[in-house]
């Protein structure tokens, strides 16, 4: 193996304060965004249409918020998670400023936590990554937490910081884009007479499509990201791993899952919170996604009287169809077909 | 189910002379080009190469018709054909104003047909459809006609009324682009040196190339429409349906025709029109496609001795090379290779 | 077998001197890059952000350089290579003008030798291609020498012209950008501090990463390019041929070898020269392609102290990691992993 070859961090490189810089700044394109539409099928109309997003006062269509959310998680693999065992969790996601085509992403990541195992192998590492625009402006913040192996079981463990994370961002932490209007808003463009008022806390919303996963559609969607993580991509080292099979980025079921919410949640146009997420299962091609929703919370935006936001669960799940809302089972565990618990919050329009 | 949930509509859904706005406007960018060619492989000139687009008098390089097509005929799927049994034909297609990158298309459709099927259970829904871009100039329009499900067989038929739509889209009805020149068309960078003058009503060309059709390829081109009928995606329901296996979009097969029709019909460069067209076996990943054509007619263009139409049959086959023209057998039903029957007119440069 | 079919040309219909304009210009988009990268994973600064492609003086992002070779390299099958056996070589390959999104390539080829081979049904043609943009500027230019297949094993031999063709590309011969500035050159940025200085001749470095071939992959590569050698998609036929599949297009192989390099040689910010390249042995899709590089030599550029070259073999194997650098067995034939055996120099920023 030969020194200029970056292997990753392991747990030991990780402490609390250090912020790291993360290569390869990468202009968000129109192909970018055309083949985030060909591999999620995604149809929100504000992403899909200049003339909408001018109708809401965007000057044409921003970049989906979890293509934007992927490229910048893209860009901390070959740092963070190179050599992790488990993505664990996300929390106090945030989306500031729209991105547009022609922007340039850059991240970095703050460690802001470290827990050694008691294995003494591995330890959990937390960062928050920001992605920032060209000029310095922040596009989107969010912690996560992995699993990460040590390089040397001897070596001794830090001391142990856990972050104290919310479970959800504050209302008064959400990020309402500036100028942004919906006295505009064509319910017949957008695919849904339902608004925020009549989304009830508690309602489940079954989002009734499924779709199969290909070796081709997981790889390409990871590798437009820029994301090295190499059990997506080496069936030769995976074949004799764990599973015996390359594993599908969870970003990528993300963003599966969000496409198919479209469904039931057409208005929910922008999300603004990543509030947490756990990927309960590993998800592989020739998996069929489906996935349901809950309603969670509704929220006021103070001084808003147009636009509200929903808190949700999205739940996506493998060859097995949500009409019944598969979630926990009595023991407290995960439905075996669950693959995704994913909670975060929109923007959907009021009524007048 | 939830209410929230959009099912699709149902044959007692339709009503003569109801028009149906769809959902999701669609900016078509650079990004939408690259993956058509990517999932297709055309190569004809025009659109292509803004330089060549620029020597026909086109400000920079035109979009696929057929992409404008697929992309027109996606919005109106969730609305007319998500609870179809058949897609059964086309007819009275035109192109207009043509599409560049950067337009945003929407579309609509209204009903002009409706004829209850004897078994109860279905009926023949006639669609006109209608694409626009963001000035509200027709891009396209087109009809077609589905079978659909009822909801309910009880439910009384309507009143039949079958549309009377012509064989082929007049020669005076055909819309020559405004500004088009072909004084500097070149035949080195287009491919092939025959002209329309070259071509003789009867002539059957064999385009001699064979793809073979990936899941992935099929649906990411079918996404990239954002066409959610389930039969293309889901194959954890279509394992235990009728052949075991996804269906490929159909339209995505008239693609494929159209790009192996360049190794014949290089100088094709603008379909105007669509006069009929029939998926006549469904395609599945593993097909191999081939295809070849035959001149149904020669138009001469009102006004223009420079440019001429041919009316055209392509005929797409599944593994089965056309060096002999497969087509119909002697009992009159198709030869069970062939998957498309399309019946469309294109414009060609004349000799001078 | 129609006369409107073309159907490739054979060893006789080539002549030394001869110049073969290649059919459909192409304008190189946005789309196309983002392509590139979900399908090759791609990692350079440079080619991935206009900012880091603006702190080295361009107006925005260069499109990778293997993707406008492999552009170029497609227009040239029609012509060139659709009735080859192999591929045997490339030499003396430069990359002068960079090329943008929006530029438009044309391409065309003359003839430098032939030589019939002693069976009598095939020779080699070895041609001169040269890219050059929409101002006819040369993007690159290269030779490349292909065995074809004679139309008629009974026509005579013409006589051997073999053009002499050097190792490398003479230092001198390199074209460095103008206006190219490496002062502001970011190393956090670019993914690695290992600058030109610090790489020595006999250098090896193994590039550690694998990825895995899909058949939808190499297809959509393959077709963006519009190359249209029918072994790369036609598995009806290919299922009774030499090897009973599709065989990927070498072209994309090198891209993929390219892209892995980036993990060792993430400086390596610009190629400018192809010395020599041979495809080794056919990849098929499911191949889990690796690659190791060694520098072969150290080049001092004139007039530049911030900026050196070095001239590299890439070699990229299936199924076979690297870390022992495989190539070359006992008997100075290739170790049976070898794909690709890649000869090619590259600018890298200098210490100050």
């Amino acid at each position: 193996m030969n020194e200029k070859t970056r292997l990753g961090n392991f747990f030991e490189d990780f402490c609390v304060g250090q912020t790291i810089a993360h290569a390869t700044p990468r202009t968000i394109t129109e192909g970018d965004v055309a083949l985030y539409t060909a591999l999620t099928g995604s149809r929100f109309a504000m992403t899909s249409a200049d003339t909408f997003a001018h109708s809401l006062g965007f000057p044409r269509a921003p970049v989906d918020h979890l293509l934007a959310f992927n490229i910048v998680f893209g860009k901390t693999v070959p740092d963070i998670s190179l050599n992790a065992v488990a993505n664990l969790g996300y929390a106090a996601g945030r989306f500031g400023h729209r991105v547009f085509a022609g922007d340039t992403l850059t991240a970095d990541s703050t460690v802001i936590g470290v827990k050694e195992n008691r294995d003494g192998k591995t330890g959990i590492v937390y960062v928050r990554t920001c992605g920032v625009n060209q000029h310095q402006q922040i596009a989107l913040d969010y912690c996560r937490w992995v699993m990460v192996r040590k390089r040397d079981p001897a070596s001794p463990a830090p001391e142990t910081i856990v972050p104290e994370l919310l479970d959800a961002v504050a209302v008064g932490d959400l990020i309402v884009p500036a100028g942004i209007r919906v006295d505009q808003y064509d319910c017949a463009l957008s695919g849904s007479p339902d608004l925020w008022d009549d989304y009830q806390v508690g309602e489940r919303i079954d989002h009734v499509d499924g779709t199969t996963i290909e070796e081709s559609e997981h790889m390409m969607a990871t590798r437009l990201y820029q994301n090295t993580a190499r059990v997506h991509f080496n069936q030769h080292v995976e074949k004799a791993g764990r599973f015996g099979r390359r594993i599908v980025y969870g970003g990528y079921v993300i963003s599966l899952a969000r496409s198919l919410s479209f469904n039931g949640l057409a208005n929910a146009f922008l999300v603004v919170a990543i509030n947490g997420g756990r990927h309960v299962t590993p998800t592989f091609a020739g998996d069929t996604v489906y996935a349901w929703s809950e309603v969670l919370d509704k929220l006021i935006l103070p001084g808003r009287n147009d636009l509200g936001a929903l808190r949700l669960r999205t739940v996506a799940t493998k060859d097995r169809p949500c009409a019944d809302f598969p979630y926990k089972t009595a023991d407290g565990g995960f439905d075996p077909s669950v693959l995704l618990d994913f909670d975060y919050t929109v923007l959907m329009p009021r009524r007048a």
